[in-house]
């Protein structure tokens, strides 16, 4: 089943998508207590009346409990790292496990939404990603759509800290438009347990990325088992498939065209993504605000500050 | 105040530590509720009744919304890289801003709990750090003790990845014992608005580190400045000053003495953090269960792949 979040008469509800309607959850449980509660209870629920789905505005189908993302395209990880990290090949560690970082939670966009971006960057990029949705003991709820944009020149700047990126991704990521159940999946899986849907990007509606997302490294099942180990992964959590290969984002292009071809993002860009048996996720760049500067480091000799005080 | 929460009379409540005792707050409040109501309100909650600090069990403060770890010490940042990255020097894009990442905010340990760490690691270590806890409109409520607890050998392995740390840390943090709110560190504020706080570890009784907090390179408001640059910070999450110089982690000693020594920590180790005009925070080491192998990548083709699907 497709289960959304939406706007409707003034109120945020959640519903089943079911052809161009939507049937309205009695009692507007909120959609982390739908998660939490799993796929059977989910199929239950009651409906409270049926919409047409023209009527009410889709958001973001769920406020993440932390947001974990993966890099299991191999293709991926080989074209980004030339524009990104100024290296070449894929890192013998990555062949290790299915390797994550944890992105920001809170900038959260939907179906529809504008995006700003940092207002300085000039290397604006998207990623087209199928985000997991955790339910209750580690199983899959369902999956959605995930664009974790990118602002490569903050990011490649940053991660010479080697902590991994930060500002240059959490000003946002789009999820939508939609939560597919996983039950409504299990048709897709190849004989090794992966989805084999197609995953499209495409800006201004012409086609940018395409790629399977059974070319990715893990399964999601194993992803998970991953994030779990000797630690906590809870209902609600988001877990990203890593940027398809093929086209799954600008920067790999540019890795493997050695020059910003096609070029970066701009105010007023339009990027879609598709996924076979999902749905499709549209959102307008925009720019934010300009920054007021950073206040400079402070620097002073740390033993002789701890000497003093000492004294 | 110091606003802590607890175990009594087998419910958990919130209260204001008082001297040797604790005025429980009337009607239960959430600790999320009283950080999103802000430092002033904090001070006016009604107190239901008082008892000895003794007769509760202190918990760990408050579940974050997130946490983002900063790495503001430049003298930790040098001497950790040349166990943990194996390169030295501190890299310039470090001087620019206060750089973080974010981490699991799901695996909170309080006071007084044991720590499991990963079975197969055997480079565990600490690391000594003061979080800010972010109130409403990017105010900061107030702070405790962090200990951001690290298993260099997975962290080193995996940060080749170069997606900063992931299973090397999302095991455990600790926090504790209880939010100091951020009036009462005013009067330790230096001229330049740093709070000039004696830190100190000590592994199993003996002193490893000691640091000035006043020897961070930015303070906790531009952190969280920078961390709502272009992006939310919500009330509940939590900012960790990164690790003090001068020994707050083993793996900076190492690095500088070019063996481990001190030696990592082991099973029943007990570490304690202490932080001038906050208090003190211990745990006990203890190991994990064993875990199962990681699936193996699939590697295939994928250029080979989507041709195959799309004929």
């Amino acid at each position: 089943m497709r289960i959304a979040r939406f706007r409707h008469a003034g109120e945020i509800k959640t519903g089943q998508i079911h052809h161009h309607g939507v049937r309205v959850f009695a009692g507007s449980p909120e959609i982390g207590s739908i998660i939490a509660g799993g796929i059977a209870e989910a199929h239950r629920r009651e409906v409270a009346q049926t919409v047409p789905l023209e009527e009410v505005q889709l958001l973001a189908p769920l406020q993440p409990s932390s947001i974990r993302d993966f890099v299991a395209f191999e293709e991926h990880v080989e074209g980004v790292r030339r524009s990104v990290d100024g290296s070449a090949g894929v890192p013998d560690a990555w062949y290790d496990a299915p390797t994550f970082y944890f992105t920001n939670p809170h900038a959260i966009y939907g179906p529809g939404d504008d995006v700003p971006f940092p207002a300085a960057s000039v290397a604006r990029d998207f990623e087209l990603e199928v985000a997991a949705i955790a339910g209750p003991d580690r199983s899959i709820f369902g999956y959605t759509i995930f664009n974790d944009w990118s602002a490569r020149d903050l990011q490649s700047r940053e991660m010479q800290v080697r902590l991994g990126p930060a500002k240059g991704k959490d000003f946002a990521s789009s999820l939508g438009p939609w939560i597919v159940t996983a039950d409504e999946l299990e048709p897709y899986r190849d004989a090794d347990g992966f989805l084999d849907l197609w995953c499209t990007a495409a800006v201004n509606g012409v086609e940018v990325g395409r790629d399977l997302l059974s070319n990715m490294g893990w399964t999601f099942e194993a992803m998970i088992a991953y994030a779990g180990r000797d630690s906590r992964v809870e209902p609600g959590d988001v877990l990203g498939s890593g940027t398809v290969g093929n086209g799954g984002c600008l920067a790999e292009l540019w890795g493997r065209n050695g020059t910003q071809d096609p070029p970066p993002l701009t105010d007023g860009d339009v990027v879609t993504l598709t996924v076979e048996g999902i749905g499709s996720l549209t959102n307008r760049i925009t720019s934010g605000a300009e920054n007021t500067g950073i206040p400079r480091v402070r620097r002073r000799d740390p033993a002789q500050a701890r000497a003093e005080r000492q004294s």
